[in-house]
This record gives C-alpha cells, sequence and structure tokens, in this order.
C-alpha cells in the first residue's frame, strides 16, 4: 500500500453505480430486435455484452466476498428479453451494494485469484468491471449511432 | 471524505498509465488514412479522438496543479500525422507524470472547476479522464473491427 490515498470504497461505489445508470440507459435506447441482433465487424449483438456485465460485477463480488475461486462463478444470469435484462440488471445494482460494502479497506489491497484465473488485488479486479462496463458501453453507443439512435447523455449521472 | 481508502493516488496512475498503453496500440493498429478518414454512423474519425484525449490528460493536470480555471486550457496538441500523434501520446506520459506526483492527498478531494465548467472533486476529474479514453478507445475498437483490423488484446499492459 502507498502513500496517498485516491477515494474511498464509497466513491467508487457511487462512481460505479453512476456508470450503471448511464448504461441501463444505453441498453433502453436499444430496440429489442437491434439489442439481440445487430453488430458491427463480427462482434456480439450488445445483449451479449450486456448479459457478459451482469455475469461479472455482482456475481465476481460475492466471489471475492465469500473467498470463492469457482471457474464457473455463480449461477449463470441468462435474460432472453429486454425487459429481463433490465430486470436483472436492477437486481444486480442492489447484489453489488451489499456485497460491495462487506469489503473492508485491507482486503481492496489483497491479492485475489478471481475466476482461478485473474490473480490481482482487488481492487484491481474491481476497476476492471468498471472499466470492462465502459468499454462494452461505448461499442454500444456506436451500434446505436450505426443504428441512427442517439446514445444517452455521458453525464447525466 | 469517507472511511475506507479504496487505492492509492500512485495506484491510480499506474492504472491510468497502463490503460495508456493499450490506448497507444490502438492507434497504432490503424492504417494512417484510416486513423484520419474512417467513421462510422457520422462520429469523428478515430484521430479526433485521440487529440481529445491528448488535450485532457496532461493539460487538465496541469490546470489542477496551477490552479488554473482557464476556459480554454493549455496550449492546443493539434498533431497532423499518425507518427506525431505517437510522439505526442508519449510526451504527455511523462506529463502526466510529473504533474500527478505534486497533486496531495487533500487536493484529490477538492472540488476543482475544471474549465470553468466542470465543477467535481478532482478525484473525480481524474477518473472522468480514464474513463473517457477507455470510452473512447473502445470506439476505435470497433472501427478496427469494422475495416476487419483485429484490436490490441486489452489485458496485455
Amino acid at each position: 500500500m502507498n502513500t496517498k490515498n485516491f477515494m474511498s470504497g464509497e466513491q467508487l461505489l457511487a462512481h460505479w453505480q453512476g456508470h450503471r445508470k448511464v448504461t441501463r440507459r444505453t441498453i433502453e435506447a436499444f430496440p429489442e430486435q437491434e439489442l439481440y441482433q445487430f453488430s458491427i465487424g463480427g462482434m456480439r449483438p450488445f445483449s451479449e455484452m450486456v448479459i457478459e456485465l451482469l455475469n461479472i460485477g455482482g456475481q465476481a463480488l460475492k466471489m471475492i466476498v465469500e473467498n470463492s475461486t469457482d471457474k464457473n462463478g455463480g449461477e449463470e444470469i441468462q435474460p432472453t428479453t429486454k425487459l429481463e435484462i433490465l430486470a436483472a440488471w436492477d437486481e444486480q445494482t442492489d447484489v453489488i451494494n451489499s456485497y460491495f460494502v462487506s469489503l473492508s479497506e485491507e482486503r481492496f489491497q489483497e491479492t485475489f485469484n478471481l475466476y482461478g484465473e485473474y490473480n490481482f488485488p482487488i481492487y484491481q479486479n474491481i476497476l476492471y468491471f468498471i472499466d470492462n462496463e465502459i468499454h462494452h458501453r461505448a461499442q454500444g453507443f456506436v451500434y446505436l449511432r450505426a443504428l441512427g439512435i442517439a446514445p444517452p447523455f455521458f453525464w447525466e449521472l
């Protein structure tokens, strides 16, 4: 651990949930069919990227809190409609909040082998969940633009 | 300031510079002409997104360190070739490192009106620089896929 503290866990959680609101609005902006089918350059449709995100954040935090390094993670979240995706998104909001607060300051600096594969300090694993969400949401923005649909504002957290 | 520390300033800086390496490889992956001309859905070419990034990170940190709220920021960085973009990118690596270390722990929590417009705690302004980079780089990834070019690995920091 180094000397200067950059931000608190509470601030990181608020930042993450702010991003999750923007991602939720990005999902909402997609027509159902395009959410599941539209793609550019052989990439996955946006629904599949979102389902990846649904299966990382809260599930991974649970594994960290419970010290589980199960390769398969928890039970797979596999919504098949836009409404189910949005409902699962909202459920995960609470899952993330409740597991995040169980993490102590010491644990953020502890190395954890997530899925038995990503052996990094927990703060880096958590930053990756957020970065990966920003990454895929931005790809969703390009899909929306290609479909002639305005993506949500980035700032309106 | 809240109770649990999530990460240190040094860790955040290393995280940011790790992302900047991936972004540099993303720039490298573009052929020169496509870097300046290719676009999807009326969006900007990737060169313009990168020039935006070049004009935020180091320049904005300098303004924060010097307590300047000049609307126009510093001198504009406006490279006109791929080689100039990469050279400017490397220059900014050092600019970011040198200004970042001048920031004290207290300043991360201080509210700063960046460009006289974005009035947020400094840690949030800095997170935005990184998030904005991840966002635009991900759009560059879609451009590359649409061009049939494999983007760089995300993990190879």
